[in-house]
C-alpha cells in the first residue's frame, strides 16, 4: 500500500512529506493506522544529526496512537479495530529482561530495532523508486500507516482521544513512570524536579499522584512556573536567582535534601546537582534526560558512601503492554492530566513547524493529527 | 585514671606509646577496658596525614572489643562486666536517621565525634602534662582504656574472643553488611568484588552467606587468590592478565554483567569499572572504599539510564547496636569465619609494626592485644 509520511532524508535537514510504499505485516507484525503523534526531543536528537547512532533515510516519530488495520500470521493479542499505542520499548514477556521484575528493557528485538528494521532484518517502508526507508525506534509514527511487531503495541481503551493519549507513548509514561516504577516514591516524600519541560511536568504530576508532600521545580525560565504549579509543584527555584550555592539552597528548602530528585534536562552538570541535593542517608536521584554523546556525570564517591543513590530510567521503567493501558485509564478517569500539555496541534504538512516550536521553547508538546 | 595508649602526636609520624590521663565517664558515657583492637586502613589514612579532616594529637583506633568497667549517670543498657564492641557509627534509636530504615547513619553525636570530643564538647584523654588528646571516630581503641557514649557500644556474647571479634567493629561488618544490608543480595546472584584485601574478603564471605551463585574476585595480586577461594570466591581475575577490555571480560564471565558489584579498593577508576561491569537493566554497584580527598567518580549517564544503580555504603549499612551482636553470634555459630584473616597479633608496643605490615601487603588484619 501507499501512505503519507514525513521522511528524514538526511541528518540536519527538515523532514520531507511524501508518499511512500508500505508493505503489509509479516508474521508477528501488525499494520496500524496512526491517528496522532507527538513530536519529542528524541526525534529532534536524531533529525539534527546529534545522535551518533542515527540512520537515514528514516521515518521518525515514536509517540503515537492509532488503530489496528491488519494483523500478520500468528498475532493473537490484537485484531483489526483495536486502539493501540506503539512502544519503542516492547514487552515480549519471554526474555530474561521481561522475566526480571527489576527492569523494563525487553531485549527481544533490540538489535534489529537499533538497525531501523523489523525483526526479520528488513524494512516495510520504501520510496516510490524502491529505495528502502528505515524504521525508527521500532515505531515510525510520522507516517499515516506503519507496521510494528505485536510485542511493541499496547492495546488501550477505545474511548481515549488519540490526539491526547499519543503523548503516553513517551513523555507522560517517562515522567510518571520515573516516579512510580523507578523511584517508587512514597506518600509524604519531598522531591526536586530539574527541568520543567514536557518530561519534568509529568514527573511533577507523577509526584502529586504518589502523594509527595513537597514538589520543588527548578528551571531557568520563570515562565514555566504557572504550568508546573498547575500540575502540583509546591516550590519554584530559578537557579539564576539564587545567591550562593544551589545545592545548599535546595538542601535547606527541603529540610536536609530531597528524598527523590529527578533530572529532566539531559545536562550532566544538572545531574550532579540533582544527586548532591538528595538527602544524606537515603536520597535517590533519577537520571531521565538524555545527555549529549560522550558527556559524563561525575561526583565525589563520598556522596554515595553517605547514602545517596544514583539511578536512571528509560521509558519510566514501564513495561509497555502492561503499564501503558493503565496510564491511559488514569487519564480517562481524571487521575492525571494531559490536555494542557498539548499546546499545539498540527497537520502532517506542518510537522517541521513542530520542531521550530520546540526550539523556540513555545510548545510543551506539539501533536500531529492525521 | 591513667592508661597506656598509642598516641598520634602529629600527621605522618609513628604513633608514640605512652601513659595518658583518662577521666571517668560523664552522664551517658561508659568506661571500657579495650582487650584487642584491629589496625585499619582508615587509621592509617588519618595517621599519614592524607585525611584532610584529621586532627592531632589524637588516640586513633576504631576496631576494638573490650569490657565495661564503669558506667556514667543515666546509662541503662550496659553494666560493668558487659562485653562490648565500640561503634564509630553509633545507634541512638531516636534521631531522624535511626528512625528511617533506609539508613544507618545516626547523626546524634556526629558533630562532636568529628571534632574528636565527647558529646559535651570535651575530651576525656590528656597528656600527663594536661594537654588534651583528642578522641578518634568516637572510639580511640589504641588505648587500653577508653570512654565512649552508651549509644556507641554494642553489647556482645561474652564468650566471644576479643582478639577475633574486634574485627567486627569495622572490617567484617563493612564487608558483610555491604552485601546484606546495602545490596540486599538475593540467593543465586552473580557478583564481582574488586579488591581482595580485608574488606573484599568479607564481601566475599558475605556473598557466600547470601547464597550467591558466582563470586568473582578481582585483584592485581595473584597471592590473594587462595585466601579468597577459601572464603567463597568462585572465579579470580587479575586485570593485568586480561587481554583487552576488563569490563567486556567481566561482562562475558558473568553472562551479561553481575547482579551486584563491590568496590573495595578506594580507587575511583575501579569504581567506574565496577559500575560498568554491572548487568544492564538491574545491576547495582556498591562503593565501599574510601577515595583520596578530592577524587571523583565518573561515567556516561547512559550507564544509569540503561538500568545500572550506583550506591555506597558506610559501616556496611549496619545499625551497630542491633546488627553487630548478631554478626558476633554468626561468628560463634560458624556461619562466618574471621580467624584466617587475623594474620598478625601484636602488643601495643609493636603497633607501628602493624602499619608496616599493612603497607607491605603482608597482613590482612593485624590485631593489637592488650
Amino acid at each position: 500500500m501507499r501512505t503519507r509520511a514525513a521522511v528524514a532524508l538526511e541528518a540536519g535537514k527538515p523532514l520531507e512529506i511524501m508518499e511512500v510504499n508500505l508493505e503489509g505485516p509479516k508474521a508477528g507484525e501488525v499494520l496500524v493506522e496512526i491517528k496522532a503523534t507527538g513530536i519529542c526531543h528524541t526525534d529532534e536528537f536524531t533529525r539534527s544529526g546529534a545522535d551518533p547512532e542515527g540512520l537515514f533515510p528514516a521515518i521518525l516519530g515514536h509517540e503515537g496512537a492509532g488503530v489496528v488495520l491488519e494483523v500478520g500470521e500468528g498475532v493473537t493479542s490484537l485484531k483489526p479495530g483495536d486502539h493501540v499505542i506503539p512502544l519503542y520499548t516492547p514487552e515480549c514477556r519471554q526474555c530474561e529482561y521481561c522475566l526480571n521484575p527489576k527492569t523494563n528493557l525487553c531485549q527481544a528485538i533490540r538489535t534489529t530495532q537499533g538497525q531501523g528494521v523489523m525483526p526479520d532484518g528488513t524494512s516495510r517502508f520504501s520510496m516510490l523508486d524502491g529505495t528502502p526507508i528505515l524504521h525508527y525506534m521500532g515505531c515510525s509514527t510520522f507516517a499515516n500507516h506503519t507496521v510494528l511487531p505485536e510485542i511493541a503495541l499496547a492495546k488501550i481503551n477505545p474511548d481515549a482521544p488519540f490526539d491526547k493519549v499519543c503523548y503516553i507513548g513517551c513523555g507522560v509514561t517517562t515522567g510518571i513512570g520515573a516516579v512510580i516504577n523507578t523511584a517508587k516514591v512514597e506518600i509524604g516524600s519531598r522531591a526536586i524536579v530539574f527541568g520543567l519541560g514536557g518530561i519534568g511536568l509529568n514527573v511533577v504530576q507523577g509526584l502529586r499522584l504518589a502523594g509527595a508532600d513537597q514538589i520543588v521545580g527548578v528551571d531557568l525560565n520563570n515562565d514555566k512556573q504557572a504550568m508546573a504549579e498547575h500540575f502540583g509543584m509546591t516550590d519554584f527555584v530559578n537557579p539564576s536567582e539564587v545567591d550562593g550555592d544551589l545545592v545548599a539552597h535546595l538542601v535547606e528548602l527541603t529540610k536536609g535534601g530531597a528524598d527523590y530528585t529527578f533530572d529532566a534536562t539531559g545536562n550532566v552538570n544538572v545531574m550532579r546537582t540533582a544527586l548532591e541535593a538528595a538527602h544524606k542517608g537515603w536520597g535517590e536521584s533519577i537520571v531521565i534526560g538524555v545527555a549529549p554523546a560522550g558527556a559524563e556525570i561525575s561526583t565525589r564517591p563520598f556522596q554515595l558512601v553517605t547514602g545517596r543513590v544514583w539511578r536512571g530510567t528509560a521509558f519510566g521503567g514501564a513495561s509497555g503492554r502492561t503499564d501503558v493501558p493503565k496510564i491511559v485509564d488514569w487519564y480517562m478517569d481524571g487521575k492525571i492530566e494531559i490536555d494542557p500539555m498539548i499546546t499545539h496541534t498540527l497537520t502532517l504538512d506542518e510537522i517541521n513547524k513542530g520542531f521550530d516550536l520546540m526550539h523556540a521553547g513555545e510548545s510543551i508538546r506539539a501533536v500531529v493529527v492525521f
